[in-house]
């Protein structure tokens, strides 16, 4: 039976007009006020006859890639200190969507007797099933939540950390020998999760939309271990789309060196805070406003995240998610009806794969929608 | 078994020092002299904190296409006359290959006993097979040759129109009840063929990147009569790339909208010639090119194709494709081969379901390459 996908865009549709839609889609839009600040530092400009052809490097193994971009994504990591980009293949991508779907199909066995399982531990992104299922490929099949598979031979593990909905740092939890990975590290950044060491797996994903906020541009990252499975990505995307945007390309290798730029400047840069000093600063009033508006409710929680060492912002604090997964405590089953009568839109524990108790909210909304938010949420009583 | 796709990208890698690559991808490199000519007024400023959201237009089916976009294209189609646009959903695309991909998810029957069957008349375009068949999906497997193709039930047929490789006029060849149609008229353009009327077909595609000559945009559109089979297609392409990169559909917008003004000021446009005029002029130079030197060589012959009236440029000519369709005339029976001796690279007729004495050899590269290509062809003697 092919799974039915993404209802969420529909209702964002239907209820735009009512500022209900917190969260559905992690609109990272609380961005734009960073980005206005930097001015033209970050504008781009194209001109009719640049960037024409198909190709960007054909001695680069990912002829399509951009070679600034390559570049700036080299940088950042090397800036951050949150992945090793030393040895490895940098494969771009249509959102870092199309490259979970690469590695998917670069990681699947050939000629396998059957599907290969597809498994996260839940809560996982909800996305995952209906991407991987929605063609009925014979190469790869979601086979749910990681905890409670038990099958023998090959399978593929999506470890998401820090994971989307409930912000925890995730390990793989399968840990067979037969097993390939595929680390999904799109939160791995200051501004949501202290930066305990550079990631350094086999194969991770990246992208602009929740590192910068700049999801209109639809580009992500691979950072690729093995040649073959890079190889067979890169084919993949081939396939697909016939490589990927050079004009969102360039604009994110600027976007890039700007957020670099800005962070080997400390404090200011010319006369700016630092993207990372502005996006944690945010977030961290975020979560201030959200947990006391979840506390006089006593209708909610949150979870509780250990506070740790950040080694590029040199200093210990508690994961501050992109997400937050709220639970309806005492008797409320159905956490997205409960709430959608309250006029909160936000997606129930089920698309995750658990009890309807909990829901996902976008904390990357425009501060007035988070603030209306906070609001709404505070002002609900039994 | 899975198909092995396109290895036309290791070898132009391979080869890019030596000039051999005509014609691997058809990269339109040609059209870049003309976008110079134009100047400024194609080119694109885009701010850091502009466009970063996911939504380009929530009270649009298709919530991720660009509202000036939508215009342009519609204007386009208008000023041109190659397609209705009226009664249609507009559905962009990361390129027109990502589109395909969503027709064949669109049109296959949900919950058939068995993957519905995919045809195309031969020569049919090369990627069409591989695209089908990589993931091996349980919706849709290609078939082949629409015209041997003889099962009852359900099929999708692709019609290329001019066809990619042989710039024939094709229409469907299997016309039974039970089939749906999808007709990519990425070449409908008034360069390449006469324009004899509006297509009116119930879903079209095209792209920028034959039409404008923009091929490293990725941007391409789909033309769709049925409401729910515009929902499914919008669906894969979320669940793909969760939509399509912003900056490159406004500088397709931008772009599409001079070929509009240069078209609706007839002669020339502020000091320069309309874009179908130059396009047109130079395909046409670049035919009578390559027609003297395969007469003059006795080894190779070209299509001929019936002149006919073109609505757009009012007046009659033969069709001048995007790609020469070649063959080596005597007994040589491995074209690709043959051509490769002697410093030419092009895709051999296996490639496209027919016999290798056939080869396509891009006829949009740029002027130097293309007369390198036409000298060296010249100089071959048996």
């Amino acid at each position: 039976m092919l799974v039915t996908c993404g209802s969420h865009v529909a209702l964002r549709t239907q209820h735009s007009d009512t500022l209900l839609a917190f969260g559905m889609r992690g609109d990272p839009t609380m961005y734009e006020h960073y980005w206005q600040q930097v001015g033209e530092k970050t504008t781009v400009v194209i001109r009719g006859w640049q960037h024409m052809s198909y190709f960007s490097d054909v001695s680069n193994i990912c002829w399509f890639l951009e070679p600034e971009l390559a570049e700036e994504i080299a940088r950042v990591h090397r800036v951050v200190g949150n992945a090793v980009t030393e040895g490895r293949h940098i494969i771009v991508g249509t959102g870092s969507s199309q490259l979970f779907l690469a590695a998917l199909f670069a990681l699947s066995p050939r000629d396998g007797p059957e599907p290969v399982s597809v498994v996260s531990q839940a809560p996982f992104y909800s996305s995952y099933p209906s991407m991987t299922d929605c063609l009925k490929s014979g190469l790869y099949k979601w086979a749910g939540d990681a905890q409670s598979y038990s099958k023998e031979g090959p399978y593929i593990e999506l470890v998401t950390s820090p994971n989307n909905p409930d912000g925890n740092v995730r390990r793989s939890v399968v840990n067979r020998s037969e097993g390939t990975l595929v680390h999904d590290l799109a939160y791995y950044w200051p501004q949501y999760t202290p930066i305990s060491s550079p990631a350094d797996h086999e194969l991770m994903l990246f992208t602009v939309s929740k590192s910068t906020g700049h999801a209109g541009m639809r580009i992500g990252w691979a950072l690729v271990k093995d040649q073959e499975v890079a190889r067979r990505m890169i084919k993949f995307i081939e396939l697909n789309t016939i490589g990927v945007s050079k004009d969102s390309q360039l604009r994110a290798a600027k976007v890039l060196k700007a957020v670099s730029d800005s962070s080997e400047h400390g404090g200011t840069w010319e006369g700016v805070e630092s993207f990372f000093k502005f996006s944690y600063r945010v977030m961290a009033e975020r979560w201030k406003l959200l947990r006391e508006a979840v506390n006089s409710s006593r209708i909610f929680s949150l979870p509780e995240f250990p506070p740790a060492h950040c080694n590029f912002l040199n200093r210990v604090f508690e994961p501050q998610p992109a997400f937050a997964w709220l639970k309806c405590e005492r008797d409320i089953d159905d956490c997205e009806s409960f709430l959608r009568g309250h006029k909160i839109l936000a997606r129930g524990g089920k698309h995750f794969g658990v009890s309807p108790k909990y829901v996902r909210v976008s904390m990357l909304d425009r501060d007035n929608n988070f603030n209306l938010f906070v609001k709404r949420l505070s002002t609900i009583h039994l």
